[in-house]
């Protein structure tokens, strides 16, 4: 945890600028695998990590802006519950170092809501991920699952702090972000024909756990790298083939790590590969040199699409002008998905926020394919963390679906496209905050030039 | 999955016990960890994977029995999950797996579901263990959650196929039980002064993830062993500490295994650790020794239970007759859990199922501390699978709690027993068949014995 006055700064600031009402923040419970008691890792809500800090299943807290209380709710441990878990410091105790003075058991929070319900209190809360929050919130609201309305102003005030890092933030980002490198690293160390991608997703894991971390997300680790997040890892790993690699650690504290790297199986990319290849990393080198306060980062998204068409258009595959081409959706059939997304306490940072507050700041979201999955699209400002990960890929079935609707044949040379169809896909990703300037790399740099990854993996 | 004949099999047996009614199954739904899309590794229902094989998340199944039919309900994949996901099988052609030919779109489940209510048809299904489970029961069953009434008759139809594995079962609870061997040979190979419990849980954990297995449970790897279910993996062990490890992998069908060991810091265990060590083992050698059908497993644990007792009397930790000890509940103080469980699909089988119908027969479960925790007291029979893994630990707060008590003076000695409050504990475990004669141990044999230990861990 960060010093309490980390939290107690932070809740005064959404207090402000809520003016009014009461916040409700749903902790999360332990997550039943097969049964109750055999429990996936805990995760705790990263909201309530954000405002009081505390990794414990079974706590909810609210603040009462209208009667100014700040309250966690929760229960202490039972000797059953130490004997078979371990002991733990008090409510009382872990709540202090929130800057938390008041602690009521948990069932508690019924009564308190159902008293603020009677007394015409706006009630805010926030959208639900989990049927747990739901089930919580009929029973303490009435409000039935699938029904919730969740607060706007709550959201975008959540939204307005957690999107701007702080330096202790991004220091324990770039902690992530080392282990994350490293994970990488490990990755191309050990690829080549023979191993199973379950061998690598395994070595990859072990970086993160080895350091009492997290992974951010499930890996992927495929040679099958077009599907985008693809977990299957049953694959041997042929002479030939590429590994794309997508994993990120996450600290004690939540903090996310996410990059991305595509590996060959051979001592070297072959023409045909380092071709593809060499297209994605000038597309991403020229989204990270357009990084800087002010940009608009759909337009940055545009240059590498416009980046990677061009490159496509030399070698055949596309024809017609790039920047049209883009604007049309026509880049969609390689690159269907977005070139970044914020990250911070979650690794796409809070997505159960809503896309359209945190990466848009309201603005409405593209619906065209490919462009509606970019996640971020706003101007970008001081204090943003986010990826840089374009892409290029060859997806069978999304090619047959576009051929077979002659899609954009104006830029697209099907005939081409279609004697690629066994080719797979290439991503690079890393980690960039934006800073006054600019933008500045976080983590260390892990290679992304095919010499560069060649050198390492041999 | 096992061939489809299984499964056909599976259910007419259980169609047959039930006879009349119409069953429900659910299955899983991918399980977000801090946003929706930001899953846990998916789990199906042990139940559904039982009867339905199917691993894929987003199906629910119905047998209607007064009917005669069988329908698997889920939806088929859009052009969207494909470019994200992967592609899949159909539908259809996934169910026909599992000898199912009727397939419908997951909506349809509701009407199914509502128009038997309106035709008085009895609906059985059981115990939820997920709030994603309480939602659906109330959607399409309106059942409040938190009020649900499972079916005893189909729990218990359920238990008594489940109970008795097959020989196909067998084998591959024998292949988790390898892997998980393996587990617990490379953290004897490696615990050393000086690293960190989470290196060895992330090295434990490698090795199933490298084979594509998952881990049956949260790897238990600490140097406080005397928390039984610690996860706590933020020390570095020192030298006189010992490591208890307690870790299982789960194979890509879902069977477990499940074994425990003990490892010393250093090259070898201390005279202090040894002596309360071998006691462990004894009790160990004693309680498998006892394995055959017909035997009262409840009486198993007594005898397992009485030799910790014996051995804690020579060394003078307590005093009395040590079976009177045992039926009075004074072991539990060193011995606060159980002997065993069934394991099979679950690592603890069928625990959402109620552990009175699975390891009691429908028998009321003592609810003295210590023996409340044993979740297996039935007579034994061939074919089930169950761990042996007697312990001892001390525990300090429970040593304070009860000597504050003057609990069990007349059989324990505190003064004695305070001296060793900073032990820790130690368990070992294993697991077996019962077999028409005796008991088969599943999985290569780990070293238990100090020496056997000592000598891979040099």
């Amino acid at each position: 945890m960060f010093a309490k006055e980390t939290y107690i700064a932070r809740r005064a600031k959404l207090k402000q600028t809520l003016g009014s009402g009461l916040l409700l923040f749903l902790g999360n419970d332990e997550s039943g695998m097969n049964y109750a008691d055999n429990t996936y890792h805990f995760r705790q809500d990263s909201t309530f990590l954000y405002f009081f800090g505390l990794p414990y299943a079974g706590l909810s807290a609210i603040i009462d802006i209208d009667n100014n209380r700040e309250i966690i709710f929760g229960d202490e441990l039972t000797i059953d519950a130490i004997v078979w878990m371990g002991t733990q410091p008090t409510l009382k105790e872990k709540s202090e170092l929130a800057g938390i003075t008041e602690v009521l058991p948990f069932k508690e929070i019924e009564n308190y809501l159902k008293a603020a319900q009677t007394k015409k209190q706006t009630i805010h809360y926030l959208p639900t991920y989990r049927a747990e929050h739901q089930v919580k919130l009929q029973n303490w609201l009435g409000i039935y699952p699938g029904t919730e309305k969740p607060s706007v102003p709550f959201i975008m005030g959540v939204v307005n702090q957690r999107n701007y890092k702080s330096d202790e933030e991004i220091a324990e980002i770039e902690k992530a972000c080392q282990v994350t490198a490293d994970m990488h690293l490990t990755a191309m160390r050990m690829v080549r024909p023979g191993i199973r991608e379950s061998e690598v997703a395994a070595a990859v894991a072990q970086v993160a756990y080895a350091h009492d971390y997290q992974l951010s997300f499930p890996i992927i680790a495929t040679i099958n790298g077009q599907t985008l997040h693809n977990h299957y890892h049953g694959n041997r790993i042929k002479s030939g083939d590429m590994l794309l690699l997508d994993a990120g650690a996450e600290t004690e504290m939540g903090y996310a790590g996410d990059m991305s790297s595509t590996i060959p199986a051979d001592s070297k990319f072959t023409t045909r590969q380092k071709d593809i290849y060499d297209i994605a990393v000038a597309s991403h080198e020229a989204a990270v040199a357009a990084l800087k306060p002010g940009v608009l980062f759909e337009d940055v998204y545009d240059l590498s699409a416009k980046v990677v068409m061009e490159g496509l258009k030399d070698l055949g595959f596309v024809k017609g002008d790039a920047m049209e081409a883009v604007k049309a959706g026509a880049h969609a059939l390689f690159y269907p998905c977005g070139l970044g997304h914020m990250m911070g306490l979650d690794v796409h940072d809070m997505e159960n926020l809503g896309e359209v507050y945190v990466g848009y700041d309201g603005r409405a979201k593209s619906t065209q394919f490919g462009r509606k999955s970019l996640r971020l699209g706003r101007k970008l400002e001081p204090g943003f963390v986010h990826t840089i990960e374009p892409g290029i890929y060859f997806i069978p079935e999304l090619i047959d679906l576009w051929h077979g609707q002659h899609k954009f044949e104006e830029f697209i040379n099907y005939d081409k496209v279609a004697t690629y169809k066994d080719f797979s896909g290439i991503r690079n990703e890393e980690d960039y905050l934006i800073t006054e300037t600019g933008a500045r790399l976080l983590g260390k740099k892990i290679p992304i030039h095919t010499e560069e990854v060649e050198a390492i993996h041999c």
